[in-house]
């Protein structure tokens, strides 16, 4: 997809921009409609939104799409994590036999979903002892994010998997964002307070190491490989006007990259819900995003988004299949 | 299903309680599956919910049903609303050709929707005269309500209609709860500040005659059918052990009067949405509720409630349908 890190911020300058016509037809429907103006609140934004990202002033779903993106992470030999490595393969195979949380998600949602193992059993180097990743890695793992995306989804759910990557997400957040390593930490997977302390440790060194690495290159010196693949995938989304649900703490850290090279580059994003995990909320705060859902879940795999795209279903049900005022021969106010 | 008002108390005292014996083992369970413990946040406290009340373990959605009640009020004469009375008949026309937001709700979530119109065209009595209604037609809405349960039901949505309701509503609450009228009081479907002030007035002129209505008595005082038929519905529920799903202000307003009763008569209730209606917070802290989503949605039709729905059937997918650990040979932390 691209030939270098820094051709990014050329797909920046070029990706498609909302379109403001189709959204604002979307809003006439919205108040033609059998309802108060505004009275379907949430899910009118959400019709809206999706207008103007399909291009369309009635967008419909008819291909939903989940891409689950799983790695292994060095930095695990620091103990960031209760659970071992080896639970990454463990849940892909999970994932592969329908029996993780995703699955049902995905069931009850009507996604179609795929999970794309990145090399489990060549774990990105440890961060405190220099890159996670080559430039190289790190395309070839865009590249794959970017490939998985079916140019004829409507929309596109994105989740991850990889023992450790908690503590990547804090790590790239603290270097996009700034603060304390602590601030950006949480009990991921169950960490306890010395796992915390551990972990902010971790985070710590690493950002001493590579505090000046910018723009994507902070995917390959603090990322790793489901990381870069989130960021090939909502630009490929973009290329197509696919609009994204983003996870929470993990997956909107590892597109929060993208918002270091162009904040603009996740407009077409949303997030699916406020993950309990701490640093979630502070990092949607820094992104100037709501969440659709706020469930106090931390599951990861892309739990949250696929129960958000329930209720962007819902939004555009009500959209496209509400009578008008006119038709129904309701009475307005 | 009651000769009199008073028999409500009975009920209250021989209804069927949350079965804790089944809900630990859906914790049990929970924390088998594979998933960090806790992980899926709110959908587990549902499962359990759902698996208390059902009385089973593995409680599953197999008959979802949908009931909106629809009435008109006498209150109207006051100008209490900007949509005059005929919209009752023609959003009830609506719903039975498929054209509102209930029914593509209905359709998103998988509900089964009937509409209960009840006796649009004999409006309840003004309540700033007298009672909105006779005892008797009160028991028989109430029964009306009852009766459109389907016993076959795992899970109950309503919702309802009807054009000066939100008046309604804010009475009843304030005749339970106390306060200022105005403090309960909002624009409903659209109401200017000259609107809600008649609104605020409207109610204080109806609690100062009917003041010291007590218990089911409220119903009758400032009531009117279609939250009889809901109170009649949530206790037919209740009798059955079907979990209901209530929508927003009004809907919850309505069986808030059964709370008056009794608490715990609300306890097999969840509430699907936290309204825009400002009266629908302070309505959920007076009754120690949290609804499950909050969606600046302030529809009414049971719509939040249908949406809710979605969120309830993907709890249960998530409980029945992931592997445990031992299933899938994910290693524990």
């Amino acid at each position: 997809m691209f030939a270098s890190l820094a051709e990014v911020a050329d797909f920046a300058r070029n990706a498609p921009r909302f379109d403001e016509v189709a959204a604002l037809a979307a809003r006439a429907r919205q108040n033609s409609l059998t309802k108060p103006p505004g009275s379907l609140g949430r899910l009118e934004e959400i019709a809206e939104f999706m207008a103007g990202w399909r291009g369309t002033p009635r967008p419909a779903i008819n291909h939903a799409q989940a891409l689950v993106f799983a790695g292994n992470h060095g930095v695990c030999v620091h103990g960031v994590s209760p659970y071992p490595s080896e639970v990454t393969v463990q849940m892909v195979a999970n994932f592969e036999h329908g029996g993780a949380a995703i699955n049902q998600l995905c069931r009850a949602s009507g996604a179609d979903l795929s999970v794309i193992a990145l090399d489990l059993d060549r774990p990105t180097d440890d961060f405190t002892q220099g890159p996670a990743m080559s430039e190289a890695d790190t395309l070839s793992a865009i590249a794959r994010g970017a490939e998985a995306v079916n140019p004829e989804a409507d929309i596109l759910v994105l989740g991850e998997m990889g023992i450790g990557n908690s503590t990547i997400a804090a790590a790239l957040a603290c270097s996009l964002f700034g603060g304390e390593p602590a601030a950006w930490v949480g009990p991921g997977t169950g960490a306890d307070s010395a796992g915390m302390q551990r972990k902010a440790q971790v985070i710590a060194q690493g950002l001493e190491r590579h505090g000046d690495a910018q723009g994507m290159q902070r995917l390959a010196a603090l990322g790793g490989r489901e990381q870069a693949a989130i960021c090939g995938a909502v630009l490929a989304a973009r290329a197509r006007r696919i609009p994204v649900i983003l996870d929470g703490f993990i997956c909107t850290a590892a597109a929060a990259v993208l918002h270091g090279v162009s904040p603009d580059l996740l407009d077409h994003c949303l997030i699916g819900h406020a993950s309990a995990e701490p640093g979630h909320r502070r990092l949607l705060s820094a992104l100037n995003k709501r969440a659709v859902l706020e469930f106090d879940m931390r599951l990861g795999e892309g739990s949250g988004a696929a129960l958000a795209l329930g209720i962007v279903r819902a939004a555009l049900e009500c959209h496209n299949g509400m009578a008008t005022f006119g038709e129904a021969g309701v009475s307005e106010a």
